[in-house]
């Protein structure tokens, strides 16, 4: 089952390497593949792909041909442009990952929030893809490693229209280990995980470190 | 020790009779004290003072008269004229425990959200009072009972500019038994605080009660 991770960042990096190791066929995609394996320092994309050779690498476009789903993993403002040149197959699931950061100013903000979401805008601009909005809520590496945080003890959030959608991202969550998958509705509800990160961000320093998220104590 | 509790509604109420458990003198401060208080029916504000006899019942400013701390549970949407018909004295710590709900729609939105919140509104409308945001991100009988939701077993957060200010609302809030309580930092942190009523809202038809809160797993 062919899997296509759009985005080379450490958050692209961290998931396709969790995908990987359930013994998916994951395809990394990158604008410029040949620019991006060139970059050959200590924490560049080229050293990872050598060092991560059970991960496909190629352009959005190539990585995302015949995937049965699509992890957007890059970053919110350039998530459209991303995705529409990953010219993804009409009824593809699309695992949307990102959040609206907006990074221009000192404290991140969101450029959608309140009455919009990306997740929302990825649906409209996409309207043939089913998109699923989740695991936006903590760090890359508790994505695919749930136990990294309290033992994985917290809550993981699905958002999107298509059930049938859902239920591939939520089975796929099951085998990665998250304990707690709520369905919170349609790809509306993206707007109260994204806005979660308002909060998120301003945990980064009174915890110090990126390894918390949250859970719906009840 | 006075504390004056703004709002008569649901919220309101329930954080008086905790406060007044506590053993504190409370008096519950209300825009028309003869009106409310002549309403009777079984939800009514009359009929809830005849049998909480230890509660003060007074205009928001009789209310506020000498309180050492001021708790502002009124609606977002009308904090600001409330507070300043208290005519609160510079100096007194206020307690925002109220989210800047907007109702005008369907699903309720955020009125300030992402470069603002009710809790720096607040802070900048009334410079000579110390704002402390909490309690915000849970129902009200969560807010003076902690025990209702998974034993205690959540988060609390503070946010505001005065540190002695913030003591004092950690102290409070041991004594009514939140057990994990995080500072976030200044008053603008109530960004982020505020803004996980986005996804509380949302989980209320998922879960169908509203006895869940937030706990920063770690």
């Amino acid at each position: 089952m062919k899997i296509a991770v759009l985005g080379t960042s450490m958050v692209g990096r961290a998931v396709s390497v969790g995908l990987a190791n359930l013994g998916l066929d994951v395809v990394i995609g990158t604008r410029e593949p040949t620019e991006s394996l060139a970059r050959t320092g200590a924490e560049d994309f080229g050293t990872w792909a050598a060092m991560n050779g059970q991960i496909g690498v190629g352009t959005y476009s190539e990585a995302s041909r015949d995937a049965v789903l699509v992890v957007n993993a890059l970053n919110g403002a350039v998530s459209v442009a991303g995705i529409r040149a990953a010219q993804i197959a009409d009824g593809t699931v699309l695992l949307d990952i990102a959040n609206p950061l907006d990074f221009t100013g000192g404290m991140p903000s969101l450029f959608v929030c309140n009455d919009n979401s990306l997740g929302e805008q990825l649906q409209r601009e996409f309207p043939g893809l089913r998109v699923v909005k989740s695991l936006n809520t903590m760090t890359a590496a508790a994505m695919v490693e749930p136990h990294l945080i309290a033992d994985g003890d917290f809550t993981t959030f699905v958002s999107g229209n298509d059930d049938a959608a859902k239920a591939q991202v939520m089975s796929l969550l099951g085998s990665l280990g998250h304990q707690d998958v709520i369905d919170l509705g349609d790809i509306t509800t993206a707007r109260g995980t994204e806005a979660l990160m308002l909060a998120w961000i301003r945990l980064m320093g009174p915890l110090g470190a990126p390894y918390f998220t949250w859970k719906v104590a009840r």
